[in-house]
């Protein structure tokens, strides 16, 4: 298996109300995640809320999650900024910090060309000197990746994946088809969305870039083994179980839902970076709900 | 005249190659704009690059601004940030540095609730204590306000102004009138998007936030004092003049275009910040030839 490949599960970094990371807490997350044998963790990325945090408080949640994680699961760090200077800065940090891997996404405020993004994604995978995976989350950069432009950053040094959005047509295995076509041998193209993981994985996604799986490692592992192995009645069943957190993924945001999971979980204390808030009580009552039928 | 009345010229916030600010350049674009007599400057805006500088880069910034400027000319302060916390602390600084009003976009990574964008103005509003102008721009900003919404900002205390996108069916005017019917007596809307500012100005927009005037107050100065005595024709030739200018600033931003201005008019040395790289030869010789047509 190579490192952007299986389940991986992106966690929480968790804060208090000062903004102030609760280390202990994102260790515990972590545990849960190391126990349940996903194959990587996706720290701070878009789940972890890396656009949220300073340059330092982003180094003191890496520096916690290399302790606590020790190398038993591969350490996937999200370095994306709005300046290529600082996500230079947060890739040569991750590596020397012991980080396994990078994932880049091309935030943006002015709307950024494809040479733009071209070259911000060969400094800072030259800065970081880790594999590295293309974060193509047009939901929250605003930036939309064509396949030819993935084609051209697959052939830069250290950049071996991509973590896709759902296919908006759903035919995930006709748009691998034509991106494996353009790609070097080995790139490996994995999913996010985890409402359409179940289609991804069956269609033969290298991986699940998992929000889920940050706070319900266990279920969502079940789930990427039964698609992966071709075991589509069995992925089924566990995905029917997540229908319910899917439909308020979709509906509100996964970020915002997570935290009310923590909370549903017993892990209190934590709030979503303002302006994010909280969820109301009427779907904090939803998310409680649909956690009581996962397996 | 009020604050956000008139010209508000955006300069750029100019940088060597490591990122470096050059206070004096920023002080001789700040000089151009009071010689020329425009109504306030807009620092710090989308021009300013506020999404990609530090906040201890904004602070300086606004130091060499205000010492330079000396309150000859109001200094409006764009203090949008991710987060409601950094945005409250840039409110609270350029209060006691000596800003005379805010600008406040809401610039999201997560896409953000109405409520959410609610609560962060209240928070910043109340935070900086000076008058504020909701910084409406959806082509970078990723936020759409609705009419309601503004409604219910203008109610806020210290929110006096709101700074709209031109409207995409071209009514200023209509949508003016329905606005001015939900706000409060004395709200100010103004407009940017320089080439529609003409047909905003005689529209009755209360103000022009211009990119253009950031390095060119004088002609932009001309066409606001025409447009908002009602000489259409005389706006429309001016207007006419920086055409080919507007041409550009559609087709590859305004904000890269702006540091070939610079260029061209011997501002040398100053870099956009990466991932934005400098516009190709090809279009520097159009941002030429686009500047000798003006008057």
């Amino acid at each position: 298996m190579t490192l952007f490949t299986g389940l991986s599960a992106f966690p929480l970094t968790p804060a208090d109300d000062e903004g102030q990371l609760k280390p202990e807490l994102l260790q515990h997350f972590l545990e849960r995640i190391v126990a349940a044998g996903a194959d990587s963790i996706g720290l701070l990325g878009s789940t972890g809320g890396y656009a949220y945090l300073t340059p330092e408080a982003r180094k003191r949640t890496l520096q916690a999650a290399v302790e606590s994680v020790a190398r038993r699961t591969p350490l996937i760090v999200g370095v994306g900024a709005l300046t290529t200077e600082a996500a230079e800065d947060l890739a040569r940090d991750a590596g020397k910090a012991g980080a396994d891997g990078l994932l880049l996404a091309p935030m943006s405020y002015q709307p950024l060309t494809d040479e733009e993004v071209f070259r911000h994604f060969e400094a800072v995978a030259a800065a970081g000197g880790l594999p590295l995976c293309i974060y193509n989350n047009p939901g929250t950069t605003r930036f939309t990746f064509s396949p030819e432009l993935i084609a051209r950053l697959a052939g830069l040094p250290n950049v071996v994946a991509v973590k896709m959005p759902l296919a908006a047509d759903g035919d995930h295995a006709g748009e691998m088809q034509r991106l494996r076509a353009m790609t070097p041998e080995g790139f490996a193209i994995g999913y996010s969305g985890d409402w359409g993981a179940k289609d991804a994985l069956l269609a033969g996604g290298a991986c699940w870039y998992s929000v889920a799986a940050g706070l319900l490692p266990d279920p969502a592992l079940a789930l990427t083994r039964a698609a992966r192995n071709g075991d589509a009645a069995e992925a089924a069943r566990i995905d029917a179980a997540f229908a319910p957190l899917w439909a308020l993924f979709r509906e509100v945001g996964s970020f915002r839902v997570m935290f009310a999971i923590a909370e549903s979980l017993g892990f209190g204390g934590i709030t979503p970076p303002r302006p994010i808030l909280p969820l109301e009580p009427a779907l904090r009552e939803r998310v409680e709900a649909a956690l009581s039928r996962l397996p």
